[in-house]
């Protein structure tokens, strides 16, 4: 492993500083002064408390909206892990550039610049708007034989995400949507959740775009095979060992881009199960990349639950979705926009001239 | 009771029509056809199914959005079932006509068209930009001395919301959400639900916008006496007695208001406990309104649930909020039209030449 390959993660790594709580202490104060009974917005008062923790109470409105999806392929397809055949990657990619995929339609109607990344598709991508051509390699190994990435090609993945969060922050985004696209990448998914929260495959892995219940056993076998072979009986591996081994290609660039944006004080929404296990590793790296990250939604995915439970993250919408693309992450900003607007434009008790409790 | 006044409630009723489910089956089979995993948008998929439904396939966009909150005060207040003093349901109806509310920082961000309707504040409101003045009486009797209305009185205060949805449907309004404004109002809400839905009181009885134990406690016996004096042991109440008893001007209106919309075809999202208190009773006299119905939000309060089972509505939001004023309404629109531009905008597996699932 060429250490100068990890330069920029251990620059990034280091220079993450947590919120203030002093922060989140004065949106609280600022919450409970306005024309409502106190925390009677439930949610929205901490989402509102957590933007403002993280802008450390400067937030540019209106917010700058922007969604990544991170795209790649998995060599692990070959074991018959998906529904879906490889190639549907690349086309989806297409789809996406041409406006007809869900994250494209929900870009359109949230205002939200789309940046699809090619950061491993296992195709000849042309240059085209929208389209941010980062691939480290056609696709990543398959797990259930190899590694699925080299430590340099990793480091490529990582930070590749890294540099997009350093644009993103140079635009002056201040609301990011992440998400993700990848036939057969929940059983990378799933071996990550596996290993980082210490449960039996069969309790975080399910039918992923839609395996019938023999796809899914085969799965299973695939991704406990996978384990053995590169883990052993090893109980706490390392969490870059785990990218490098069951992770992907779009998984490490996810990785690199969350934390890279915690590095530059950005919020970002995670999408579902996928984004989630990118950003159990970035937790892993460094804890405090969770006070930028807020959980667009709950999905389907059964291991999705305990990523989110290990990074003490609680989802902003379940709505039983499980088609990634960012399109839970997408669904959520709305609502976070609007925590920000409340606390920020609604009157005071005094301002409105309305009476407080009297009980 | 006078049958003319009655009048309009009865063509009203005679007029809705359940939506015809061969609209829905075709929703669904355009759903399948898109570039996603079958059912992976989840809930989306059945609001969009519905939405298409209630349109019959014709559906225009952008939605034309638009917010009624229903204004009025509770003689029962005399008792002391509130945290705040009758006096904050006007200043709060200045304060939505000013910009400084909640609902007023939602409907301007979400482009929605503000109508407060003052059916029952105890006070003289002076003609304003977004007021709509339908005031029956300076608020509801109090429910534990008397009847909160006589029968003329919440004719027309049902004919009120029966004429605003009219109007709305003049203007080609298609997506609305309903919410109220009115201090003391959780009170006849848990009145009417316990009633209703046969539950105790206390399971369906909360501390409203902020009581303590004790407040709660004296809300608990209001509730209780109130409904030994109107019903006795009475099991099987009229609706209409029920809201002429232990409801209220605004809860009336949202009512008729309901009922009109069901009657013109207009999708109408429901906010928390109080408008579904309402709904509760549009259901009881005609159990096709909820056709046209959605659940923005779970409410905290603990007689909600029981009626969304009751009306077999699902919550799109579940966010902990117990604000009212349709707050929770409105941030369920974006999701709603959301739903809408996926179904009616995203390729289809064959025009975007994406491969299908093959497992």
């Amino acid at each position: 492993m060429m250490t100068e390959d990890f330069a920029e993660l251990h620059r990034v790594l280091g220079a993450i500083r947590p919120v203030d709580p002093r922060d989140g202490a004065e949106a609280r104060r600022r919450l409970d002064s306005l024309t409502k009974p106190i925390g009677s917005l439930g949610r929205l008062e901490t989402i509102a408390a957590q933007i403002y923790s993280i802008y450390a109470g400067e937030i540019r409105l209106p917010l700058r909206r922007a969604i990544y999806v991170f795209a790649a392929d998995h060599g692990v397809t070959a074991e018959g892990v998906s529904a879906y055949p490889s190639e549907v990657t690349a086309q989806m990619v297409q789809n996406f550039l041409n406006g007809g995929a869900a994250i494209s339609v929900l870009a359109r109607m949230h205002h939200s610049a789309l940046t699809v990344v090619d950061v491993g598709v296992d195709a000849v991508l042309e240059d085209a708007p929208g389209l941010c051509r980062m691939k480290v390699r056609r696709g990543s190994r398959n797990i259930r034989r190899e590694p699925a990435m080299t430590a340099q090609e990793m480091a490529a993945a990582l930070n590749a995400g890294i540099r997009l969060a350093q644009g993103a922050a140079e635009r002056g985004e201040n609301l990011i949507a992440v998400g993700e696209m990848g036939i057969g990448n929940t059983t990378p998914a799933s071996a990550i959740t596996s290993l980082l929260v210490r449960q039996p495959v069969a309790a975080v892995t399910g039918r992923g775009a839609g395996l019938d219940a023999d796809g899914r056993n085969r799965k299973l076998n695939v991704i406990r095979r996978s384990i053995k072979l590169h883990f052993g009986q090893e109980l706490n591996p390392d969490a870059l060992d785990v990218l490098r081994c069951v992770g992907g290609l779009e998984i490490a660039a996810i990785t690199g881009f969350l934390l890279g944006a915690a590095a530059c004080r950005i919020a970002v929404v995670c999408d579902g199960f996928i984004a989630t296990a990118a950003a159990a590793i970035a937790h892993a790296l460094c804890p405090p990349v969770c006070d930028f990250l807020f959980s667009g939604h709950c999905s389907e995915e059964p291991g999705h639950r305990f990523l989110l439970r290990r990074l003490g993250l609680a989802p902003i919408l379940n709505l039983g979705m499980r088609l990634g693309e960012g399109t839970g992450a997408v669904l959520a900003m709305p609502l976070i926009e609007s925590s920000v607007r409340l606390m920020l434009e609604m009157a005071t008790f005094s301002s409105a001239g309305v009476s407080e409790a009297t009980r």
